[in-house]
């Protein structure tokens, strides 16, 4: 039985944990986080908890499920303690950096830049579910890069997980993601702020008034410091061009208001339906 | 029995018809749109189709749910028309300019300003529900301007409706309204533009890496246009406040970005999380 050491037993790992448990696998998990690991194991995510350094010996894949400046950190000094048999994947939600920490790493091939796109705004081990990836967007990332064996295996999981799998530039990759997923994580974050300026004083009258818009709208700001601040920051300079972009867009939506435009603003309404575009 | 006339049977007019069906009154409407009639006939929010002038003769209360532009434009002429036993109120989401409008109306005391909190990104009757005004908050603008047994007649209806009622002035309800509801939607709107300019070309590469962070980011762009422009004009001021405070919060995280300072972000993104206001 192949054994398959998950490091990182949050949401994402612990969801790989449970979703893989069907299948003919020998689970077991490192997290530097105890609660983590007491919870993966009670309830099942994980077979048995391992050191760091056991885990790295004896498994076939390695799955790195940790915030993108840990990856960073340590997937250099893990390909270089690997054979050529194992396989080692990420599943952070930026890929550039990641790649670029190991572009001359002698093991290179055996590591496979992955992101499933099926995050929520809770983040731990308790909201694990193995349905989390049923159906979800999976980009696997400067695939050239990997061993044709390596990218099999890892493919192989993600069918597992039911995930759709396309392919990508990391460079390209963190580009659309800057938009498409971290912009809107900065905009939840910075609507959230701007409901605690104006309210901190009068929560009663907030609570009196709020509905599902404001509700939708904020989910994301709910999201765990620890997963996103990295992510932020390795993606940087993509996401400060994507927010000083949609600030262009407000400045030029205040100026139709301004010039009291029904006709212009009620087009700019009827365009800008995200149902014509997803 | 009571006669209600309805004026506007969209999510909201089909919604309260649907809600008071159980209770004893008699329900009938108008409404320019003749789809949005025959639908109402069909699905039974109303009893029977009336003409505008002989629904403001015979209701008992007449409810206005149609743009807030087109309550401004015809809700001083009905009160104009109306007896001192009948009551007229309306469910616009802004109030400021509404309750100027009839400001110095011989019969302002039989107006009540409504906001029910329900709305939803769809709109037409076809999404009525006589579940949606269910635990949802309403705001009533200017009691004092109402004559007491209006407001009365007006507060059984909500409760028949479920809805949490609280009282405030019109003009504070839409500055809160500009931060809580209506820079919600912009926000939504202008991210579902940047999305448009980046993936235009591009969709299908969109599609394979969308997620649920911006679909629930632009859920609001999905928002009806016809009753959103009037809103964002009828309260376009304190719109503009809002829009340029929150820009201001978007440059300021910009610079935290630059600045590449972990725990400033980290503490930022704990600080402002929703669930610490709602």
């Amino acid at each position: 039985m192949k054994t398959i050491g998950i490091i990182g037993l949050g949401l994402i790992g612990g969801s790989i944990g449970l979703s893989l448990k069907k299948y003919n696998y020998n689970i077991i998990g490192f997290d530097f986080n105890k609660k983590n690991l007491d919870y993966a194991i009670k309830i099942g995510i994980i077979k048995k908890v391992s050191s760091f350094k056991n885990l790295i010996e004896t498994s076939s894949i390695i799955i790195l499920s940790i915030p993108v400046n840990e990856i960073v950190k340590i997937l250099d000094g893990i390909l270089k303690k690997i054979n050529n048999k194992q396989v080692v994947f990420d599943t952070g939600s930026t890929k550039y950096s990641i790649c670029k920490s190991v572009f001359s790493n002698i093991n290179r091939g055996r590591f496979v830049a992955i992101h499933p796109i099926a995050g929520i705004e809770n983040s731990g081990p308790k909201y694990s579910n193995s349905n989390l990836f049923y159906k979800k967007n999976c980009i696997i990332c400067d695939k050239k890069l990997s061993d044709p064996d390596a990218l099999l295996i890892t493919e192989k999981i993600l069918n597992f997980l039911k995930m759709d799998i396309s392919y990508m530039r990391s460079k390209d990759h963190d580009i659309y993601m800057s938009y498409i997923s971290h912009l809107p994580h900065v905009i939840s974050f910075v609507l959230s702020r701007t409901i605690f300026e104006k309210f901190m004083y009068d929560k009663k009258k907030l609570i009196k008034m709020v509905g599902n818009g404001l509700i939708s709208t904020t989910r994301l700001s709910k999201s765990s410091p620890n997963t996103w601040t990295p992510i932020f920051l390795e993606n940087k300079y993509n996401l400060i061009n994507a927010i000083s972009l949609y600030i262009n867009f407000l400045e030029s939506f205040k100026n139709l208001l301004l010039k009291k435009n029904f006709e212009k603003i009620h087009k700019y309404l009827k365009k800008y339906n995200i149902n014509e575009m997803i």
